[in-house]
């Protein structure tokens, strides 16, 4: 038996590979409760956002000016904007831009970003082929479960090495989507999920610059591409999740095998989806909305403010730790920009990391006033906010679970207040609105044309 | 700080992602010894006549079919076929096919099969754009040694724990040979090993299905597509190398910084590169040759032999342990299966790992008479073979370093004896013959256009 010099290889792990591989191409359209269909459209209506208020990013255009040196042929769409490129690139693409503002969806157990991956390669393939609206929803419901799946099997050890886990396990959720859509057989199926372990993306260390928002884009490729080569007979280890040197076992230490199959097709993990109310990492949406509560109500001026103190997780810390952000993709990183923020203008929109509202002196006049420290009593969706007057009176406010959070998720009038937001800058607030009635119908759509047709840029 | 839970991060690491894009595309052209560049040479016609040899293979088919879904722009050429392709896909398939026979190059000391991402990446460019004959030698000699560097650093933790170490480091090598190619500056050149950084392909439990050369491929398509989006501003980490949170700490706990910067410039990794006489995995090279040395000192004819008894080193049982071999691509996992060719027909060229050889009754019959054991005192490049015959007397030769090791390297004349007989079956012997003249002249050449051309099929 091979021998692995880290960990103890475990050479009788369940065939997941295999298991999830029937589960994205042999469960039945539409084999879930109301509840779990509903936030499959709250999740694209989220995702159609994002996608479309980044389209005009820097991030965006570089990558799009790279794909077009290779002449791409124009299968589908770049939401937001009116080029159409192949749709390995369209995936690409629209994973680069929903991840952008860092504005997306969470899978709070692994904060895992499912959509970025899993629906850019959906979309991109569905549009090319001539889906059907349910064809892309059945699509999306069992490509999310099969990445959070992924992600639940080697949560956390495999985040805190330092891998960026929507990359890492996405790959594997956009394979088994567009497996699904492609209608592959269980073999083929199996071979798509095998070739795409192979295609880990991304690492941490990326925080804080465009290629944070590659990954999702690199994984709805690497899946959607994947699938296609499957579909055409390549070949791939059908044990390659599982394998004492498969994916798994190599890039983590924990591999629980029960995440995979316990309640498989009756549990979906799209259930536990949230969507972000912040344009910025998930571990400090508590301590913004504390910033903002205690701002409305008090009517707090910046200049009466004389300190505020953070009590917070570890991983706020940890992930947000940046004291003097320079630019709007680095100040996403910064508890203390963000703060500052909800604390001026009473939310942290995308407009607040802007790169000029960031140097702005107001901002870092009163973002230098902020102390954050580690609490070992506050959990991940907490925060508890001080802040002491200039007249030395205090005010205080402990957020036991943050807007967002599965406890107090967003509304539906809120994600629609949010796409909007993010949509009518770039299409206008009509088009917005059609948009909206068109994602919220499009599971009982014949195809996703008008979708992606209103989502492109005139 | 943050933390690792699996390993104490090193924060102190020297910024080698700089140091190596300060080197791919600020050193010298040319800047080394004749010796060195005569060693580009020869790399460059193993790895075309590799690329040629397993132009048709399946897994060549089965992939370009994938890709020509997406109807790619005719901007590249696939070797040993008739089919242009985007250059990034180009990469993918060359690096594909190069590495389909596992009868291409080998940086000894990690394993790694360089030219497969970093020639693929490079040649696919370099015939796009126009460069020069020494602008692509200059290319594959810098990357080469930014891959080989890349795996010195980790390995051999790194490739023991699961990962295709060929496929983990190339993508670093064949970004920095395109950001050669493109001329990047060194702020972009960093940008483009970072977007790299981000892309490590592949898993050991691949190995004996196709997807193993996937890996190569998908390194030289995520490299050059790497450089692509640096050179259109496109921004990474400047650290996505060495930070706690970058590529070599999370997926390695063994980082020796110095590999990388130690007589950089001045000692060249692809000095040490070796090329297979037979069309399998490296560990079982010294096996075959024993029993090919003894077969022709002493005419053993098959059914002569009672047993054979080999001696080898820990890696071979590990790598190539396979009993029975049903396939061509099993097979060459199989130090069983390679020695009875050895024993059968003298090597074991691509012809002994056809799936029909492999299941021959005679095949079965001698393979089924070899017992290996691991002996600690073997080096890796050694073997002891005994063959005790059906009248009791015992043959035995000990091979301290095989045939295509840096002690007894393939001699110019066996690599052309070797191209030939990858690619004659595929373009016929006399274009053959042009296309050895023509690499073995490539860095005097005012472009690569004449390279591809002979290299194209009919």
């Amino acid at each position: 038996m091979a021998q692995n010099s880290t960990v103890e290889a475990d050479p009788n792990a369940p065939p997941v590979t295999r298991i999830l591989a029937q589960f994205a191409s042999g469960h039945p359209s539409r084999g879930w409760s109301d509840a779990v269909d509903r936030e499959a459209h709250r999740t694209l209506l989220n995702w159609v956002g994002c996608a479309i208020g980044a389209a005009r990013h820097p991030a965006v255009a570089a990558a799009l000016a790279a794909i077009q040196e290779l002449v791409p042929a124009p299968q589908a769409s770049i939401l937001g904007r009116n080029e159409r490129v192949d749709m390995a690139s369209a995936a690409l693409l629209n994973g680069i831009s929903s991840h952008t503002f860092d504005f997306d969806d969470t899978h709070l157990k692994t904060i895992i970003h499912p959509a970025g991956p899993v629906a850019s390669a959906a979309l991109a393939l569905a549009e090319h082929i001539g889906s059907s609206g349910r064809q892309l929803v059945d699509a999306l419901v069992l490509g999310i479960d099969v990445a959070c799946r992924s992600g639940n099997l080697v949560y956390p050890e495999h985040y805190d090495r330092g891998w960026h886990i929507t990359g890492t396990t996405g790959m594997l959720g956009a394979a088994a989507a567009c497996a699904r859509l492609l209608a592959l057989d269980v073999d083929r199926a199996t071979m798509a999920l095998g070739i795409a372990a192979s295609q880990p993306t991304g690492v941490r260390e990326q925080f804080g610059s465009m290629t944070k928002a590659f990954h999702p884009g690199a994984a709805a490729r690497a899946g959607l591409t994947a699938a296609l080569m499957a579909k055409h007979g390549y070949t791939s280890s059908a044990r390659a999740i599982e394998a004492p040197r498969g994916l798994a076992q190599t890039y983590s230490t924990k591999c629980d095998w029960n995440e995979i199959t316990d309640a498989l097709g009756e549990r979906f993990e799209i259930s536990f989806n949230s969507y972000k109310p912040f344009a910025c990492g998930i571990v400090i949406h508590p301590a913004i909305d504390g910033c903002a509560q205690l701002r409305d109500a008090h009517q707090v001026r910046p200049d009466a403010i004389a300190r505020i103190d953070l009590k917070v997780h570890s991983l706020v810390l940890e992930l947000t730790g940046k004291k003097s952000p320079r630019t709007g993709l680095e100040a996403k990183f910064s508890v203390y920009h963000a703060c500052a923020a909800g604390l001026l203008v009473g939310h942290a929109g995308e407009a607040e990391f802007d790169d000029e509202f960031v140097v702005r002196d107001d901002v870092i006049a009163l973002r230098d006033r902020i102390r954050a420290t580690v609490d070992a009593s506050i959990a991940e969706d907490a925060a508890d906010v001080t802040i002491t007057l200039v007249d030395g009176r205090t005010l205080h406010r402990f957020v036991p679970h943050a807007i967002g959070s599965l406890e107090r998720p967003m509304s539906d009038a809120d994600l629609e207040r949010k796409f909007h937001g993010l949509v009518d800058p770039v299409l206008g607030a009509a088009r917005a609105q059609d948009l909206v009635s068109i994602v919220r119908n499009v599971g009982a759509a014949p195809d996703v044309r008008q979708l992606v047709t209103t989502a492109r840029a005139a």
